[in-house]
């Protein structure tokens, strides 16, 4: 731990690293998120934390599904300064960037918490038990089965948007989040939604980060959503509280 | 610049550092409107930056009126770690910090934008000309006169709270926003705003940062109000956009 890092002096204080930018808009409603569900009554109650925010990481879809920049070295460079920074463990409000966790988690002894597993305790606390669940994802993590190869041994199964919802409603929503017109998102994304509840999922996953911020500039959805960044600030104050 | 640094391999790159973490929310805030301010289609066009939020930063307001302890040696640290993670200015989103101002402009060679200007860029923007102005914030930045002195000699002129207001309202609703209460913050916060206008402020500066997340929280007021993170969100994006 370096003069420099946050936990300079305080060995035992646990600060937490998280990993943003992607996008810009989830990583930082991830922060307000993180403070808001934290029991706290004044500043030096909540948790110490370090954003890094690289908007420039390479498009993770883009990587995945057709010849686009490797992402992997730019989010190692993430780790690397948050290790530098005294955090304790790392939180990546990006679904998609789970697609390189085994990367990035054999390049640092930090733990980093896996926003399946906070979407699964998120699941579970509102209710939802193992069984047919909708998935909302970017085209990157469905083609990565990053849900399924998680969950389904757990008992979860997934229903995911067919290619015609992906192309006409879910990855068009998710552009509008990135573009900061949360408004526009709200229409397509809550058309995939429902059309997975219709399809019988009993609850629906918002496994993108933007997804939720879409979600919540229109009326509720009349069935349990997963609000992934939500489930991955739980678990972050778990860990920080632990 | 070190190989950890969020600016490695990209000199031209501008990195925006962040103190935060007084309060958290605030902070938190302030990434999400840093965003939402940023003319951006995608991503890879939001401004790169390194939210350091520490929330353990011994209180501004306590320091300055009672013996509490100094904040300084905290805020230092965090400035080194910003430097560090390769910023190229950095913005602090929280008014009474920066009655620390010189002692963290003399410690790093990294321009910090002062919120104070911001203010003042924030109060043009909305069509209020230099004359007299309400000036919410802490106890400690009111006695320090920071927005008085740095803004009296451009022609402002600043009307405060009284004692009691400040004891009944003001300080009471910047302490529900750092327990993470807004709603509550709201009522007496705008009755506070209101004695300013009804005394002859032609705008109200809310010059903490927790006052703009109060004030938001319910209707809005039928006077200008100068919402300071705005005001340091927009400035920060001038700086890295110049």
């Amino acid at each position: 731990m370096s003069e420099k890092s946050l936990g300079v002096g305080k060995p035992d204080t646990q600060i937490l690293g998280v990993l943003g930018g992607m996008g810009p808009l989830a990583s930082a409603q991830f922060m307000l998120r993180l403070t808001l569900l934290t029991d706290a009554a004044r500043d030096q109650d909540h948790i110490p934390a370090v954003l890094w925010s690289d908007p420039r990481v390479p498009d993770r879809t883009a990587a995945r599904m057709a010849s686009g920049e490797d992402p992997l070295p730019a989010l190692l460079r993430g780790i690397s300064g948050l290790e530098a920074a005294g955090a304790g463990a790392i939180a990546i409000p990006c679904n998609t960037a789970h697609g390189w966790f085994e990367g990035m988690q054999s390049a640092t002894a930090l733990p980093i918490l896996h926003i399946v597993d906070a979407a699964e305790a998120e699941l579970l606390r509102l209710g939802v038990t193992p069984g047919p669940i909708g998935l909302m994802g970017t085209a990157g993590t469905l083609a990565m089965r990053l849900y399924q190869e998680r969950l389904e041994p757990r008992g979860w199964t997934c229903l995911v948007p067919t290619e015609e919802e992906m192309q006409r409603l879910v990855s068009p929503g998710i552009e509008r989040v990135k573009a900061n017109d949360v408004a526009a998102a709200y229409a397509p994304l809550a058309e995939a939604a429902r059309a997975l509840a219709a399809r019988g999922a009993r609850a629906v996953v918002l496994g993108c980060t933007e997804i939720p911020l879409g979600i919540a500039a229109g009326p509720a959805l009349p069935f349990p959503v997963c609000d992934t960044i939500d489930g991955l600030a739980r678990a972050a104050i778990s860990w920080a509280k632990r």
